[in-house]
């Protein structure tokens, strides 16, 4: 319901703006007795972090958290205790500059316009409340939700089409996708996108993406009709994420073109009796409930509004003017998304375990 | 966050199965003063009720809404209370069947092995809870929202793409959508679609489609960051009606293959002084508010589950089985998805609406 | 948060004016497999309806609950299928009257001032959505949390005080409540709070009452901190009767005068080395989570606010008049509102129940 | 929904232990461009804090609040943007102690057992989550709250109660209250309560109260039927707070005992033909919905649990034990509850407020 709250038993309240003091997040509904330390947040973050080639910002933040409630150590080590892990960063690098004119101009493509016109007011520094930074937080959670799972749920995200480039679906390679800094999922491709990349990034321009998602482990009941279907719950989430146009489930929009023959997977039994899918069209999600198979998603991103060409736009004074974004930007904003995807979806997941357990026991 | 609810103050929970006595909804937190009266709701589930062409369920239904709360007549005609608003439609062909088939076998594409799994129990009369006919109700209430929102908010769907053939961006007229049977969101094509349509219907077969949805009117500042945007509200809407697939805001997948110079809206000043967007990239939604462009939508739906061909698929005692899935079906189920589409955009926005006046004022 | 809607996990949505066609609520997600027909519905409704005896409205109503979904019958006999549960109960005796008079003027101490200032409108007739008659709606819903529950779970209330005639705590039976018109805990008192109830309806009058509420079987851990503590949704619940005016758990108002030796319940360990409490001032919750022991509550209710005797009140068009509530009513309304305590009651540890095995497992 | 945030437009979330390093709340849905700095927190949260006096708990903290976000200063000053406000309130008194005792021991009165048998685990540090420590964070939300509603509405509260000694109803004055360490509402009991407390805690006992709230200038129509009652919220919020036994509004347990006549407000036209009321037994609230009386209520706390006395109890290993509370403790936690009864207070009419805006406009 909140505005900045998300889940329903397994909830996230996030909090903080670009170049305020830190960011945060309030997990709350999780599960008692659960290991869990700082040391469990930090891989997670630190794929996300800024800084870690030249395909990203290079604003330098160690993305350090910290857990500020929630576990106590009673001998055993750190285990949640059921009340709310508030977790929090700092935010180091905000970097002192002018923001005379972006605070007065709006950037075309970013939020500055419509959040002005909705508050009255924006912290226009960093994009404020809009900015990427944000992510951090859900990934800090994403990585509480990973334990709520635990190792049988297994969650992968790549990218597999960044501007004109693709992977081949049949190439689709999650393994790859931390082995080059593009996140992308497939070795194959990395040295041709890494020269388109660059290409875009010295021009001072930017591109858009395609995040693929692939949950495997997650067994068959979770999710509910009508308003609660995990593939419903699972586009919110990921819409939800900076800079995402479109979402589709398993076949998505390829679906549109296919018959009934085509498009609904058939069913067997395998050698242990136990159903089998021969297809997954549906992306492990039929009436919005899983079906055990893997649960599959694309998430389209835009490509960085801010880029070095001039561009027109207004000021909030109500004149025309053009702009520049000056500073340190993505030339490809969907490449830090992959681990923010990834943990959208645990939160999801998490949630609609804790769901459904409830009423199905 | 309750299964069967939808929005969160403009509310709207749903109930029903599609073989059962009845199916209906509950529109809570509707504001008070608005005149409301059957009639209002008719004309929109007369576009959605079945039968009405050779392309769609034969299944007779009048579809007649009954509204049994939260109205009253004070002397000037009828006008919303406040109250709950309690609207019943009774099912009246639930022709009688056969269903031991169903009963046992899963149909493939279809809810029947999620819910048997989930819940130890499902009622297979028509798919149940899962049937289509559900979404009466959603436009019963999508009817309540329009009267919320005014006639200054013109919501707008049609049929862009079926199976392989699609509808130029250019050629989209949504004037056209409710002169032809097929939904179509152009003159031009009707004839084509008719003759592909009725070789799949012909066929026993199906198809999948998309539906495009543009509403004018909405100001800026409607929606908020960053769980509450107003696309990842529309893309759970929209995720959530039977049998869609995907969802995508403005350029949506396009997205993923531009560069920031062609996807940034420009802005500039009218005659008026007012803001202006060069173009319309970002759908009429920046950082999750409305920006006062159109918001504008499309939606996958994958085909129709039920087919004549015979299909493999196992049995609820675990047998293997090959199952043709005879009876009433659509051989594109998306086409009576666009009054569906509609509904569910307006329910979204009159919440947005309400949203925005209670933190803003 | 919908204002008619009460319940986290299990929730009961409510709709319906008294003088409406019907009233209603929509229960969603009840768990599974639960055997549940109407005839598990209509005793409880039975022993709330008005009618039974001359110390309540004379209205005639059947209160016949019908359920329109939600359950099935797979050949076992129905159950639950975790869908929406939609119970209608039709409003027969909206006995024709003229309204003018209350639809002009304020009823003192009924809601009617209240919406009208609110709303801008309201239904008069009966009181509209403020009237008692909504309570068979939760006493249907509570019916079927009950189910939920299942039978280790016993609650039981009672009238305790009516005016100034207390039964003293030592003496109060629940067994008792269902063997005499007055719902009284106590076989003792009824000669006695006949007379004087007799006394106050040939009067015209009306009193207050306290209804006692006790419910054992409740395992230890259901509740959580800190803004969903097991009594403070009790509170919530309890106080969104009609008429209540004030709720107590445990000692209650009393415990202001206790030091903390009188009040804390202390513990030792039973013959099978399980904890055991020495006394349960708490009302079995500590820090919002259930002990083990019985949960007790008290509720006050004022005394019906329709009366014979002419009082001050003005009219919606802003003149002062003298009004007499001419018609059927109670002369206490609290002796209806028992079974309505325990059907609020069942509904949250239902939906607490539900709460705790989504956490905890 | 969560079981640590309250509030459904203007929503507290809190997190927290006693001896963390930190605790603090998320405050969500506040309304833009309202100024606001930590120097507004400030003297609300020294009335709360500990070590003032020799009736309340020697544990020193300063209570400095920090705001981490959701302000931002363009130049004229900090003020509300309308995204999420982070408040962090450190812990600087954990003093070192050994917890052995406490840690294996289930204190009397506290929530000790029950966090134990829900979770398997528990922060025993102080009473971990369940230690009043945590209504620092709700003073702090309390002040947004104050500023969301403006001076209009006054919220006053005060003891009316301590053990046995009452103050008269028509002797309350709550002007009296931040005149004397006992947050009495009255100077002329103080000295004869501080000599009662004096000989409590001189003999390491503790004392129940009765704090008492009056608010005055809020508008007639806040509120809602029928599970958004503004009495039920009321309640709901109050019973969370540590040790809180019981809640009535207006005339509540008193009612039980009172006709028709008595109970039933009269209304009559002031000079300026406004509606007035001629009593307030109501306290301000007529089916939910408030009248534009004062809203009163009164909530009923418990002694402090932790006393010197040997107590009887159990330790978690099974085992029988006599406890004795050391360490710091309130003879009365009631006294400082009296900010944190505002404080609620505040932030359920701030919801309602938006509530109201939202449906009505």
């Amino acid at each position: 319901m909140s505005h900045n709250t998300f889940g329903h038993l397994f909830r996230v309240t996030t909090w903080g703006e670009s170049h305020g003091p830190a960011i945060g997040c309030v997990v709350d509904g999780c599960p008692p007795m659960i290991p869990l330390t700082e040391a469990d947040l930090q891989p997670w973050l630190d794929q996300r972090k800024p800084g870690g080639s030249r395909f990203v910002t290079q604003r330098k933040e160690s993305d350090t958290a910290r857990i500020l409630s929630g576990v106590f150590d009673d001998g055993d080590g750190p285990v949640t205790t059921g009340t709310p892990i508030s977790i929090l960063i700092e935010n180091e690098d905000q970097r002192s500059k002018d923001y005379g004119e972006i605070a007065r101009a709006y950037r075309p493509g970013h939020a500055d316009y419509a959040y002005q016109v909705k508050y009255g007011v924006r912290d226009h520094r960093g994009g404020g409340r809009s900015s990427a930074r944000e992510t951090a937080s859900r990934v800090a959670a994403g990585a509480v939700a990973r334990k709520v799972l635990g190792d049988g749920v297994k969650i992968r995200a790549g990218v597999v089409q960044i501007g004109p480039h693709r992977i081949a679906p049949d190439q689709i390679d999650f393994d790859a996708v931390h082995g080059n800094p593009l996140f992308a999922a497939s070795t194959e491709v990395v040295g041709d996108w890494e020269a388109y990349l660059d290409g875009i990034r010295k021009a001072g321009s930017s591109v858009g993406a395609i995040v693929a998602l692939e949950v495997t482990g997650v067994p068959a009941g979770w999710g509910a009709p009508l308003y609660g279907k995990l593939d419903g719950e699972l586009a919110a989430a990921l819409m939800s994420i900076n800079a995402a146009k479109g979402v589709e489930i398993g076949a998505g929009f390829e679906a549109a073109e296919l018959t009934g023959e085509q498009n609904a997977d058939e069913m067997r039994l395998d050698l242990n009796k136990q159903p089998v899918f021969l297809s997954n069209k549906a992306g492990g999600v039929l009436g919005g409930i899983s079906t055990g198979q893997p649960v599959t998603a694309r998430v389209a991103f835009k490509p960085t509004s801010s880029i070095l060409t001039l561009r027109q736009t207004i000021t909030r004074d109500g004149e025309e003017t053009d702009l520049r974004t000056k500073g340190r930007h993505d030339p490809c904003v969907a490449l830090r998304a992959v681990p923010v995807v990834e943990a959208m979806a645990a939160c999801v997941l998490a949630d609609a375990h804790l769901r459904h357990r409830a009423q199905v026991g």
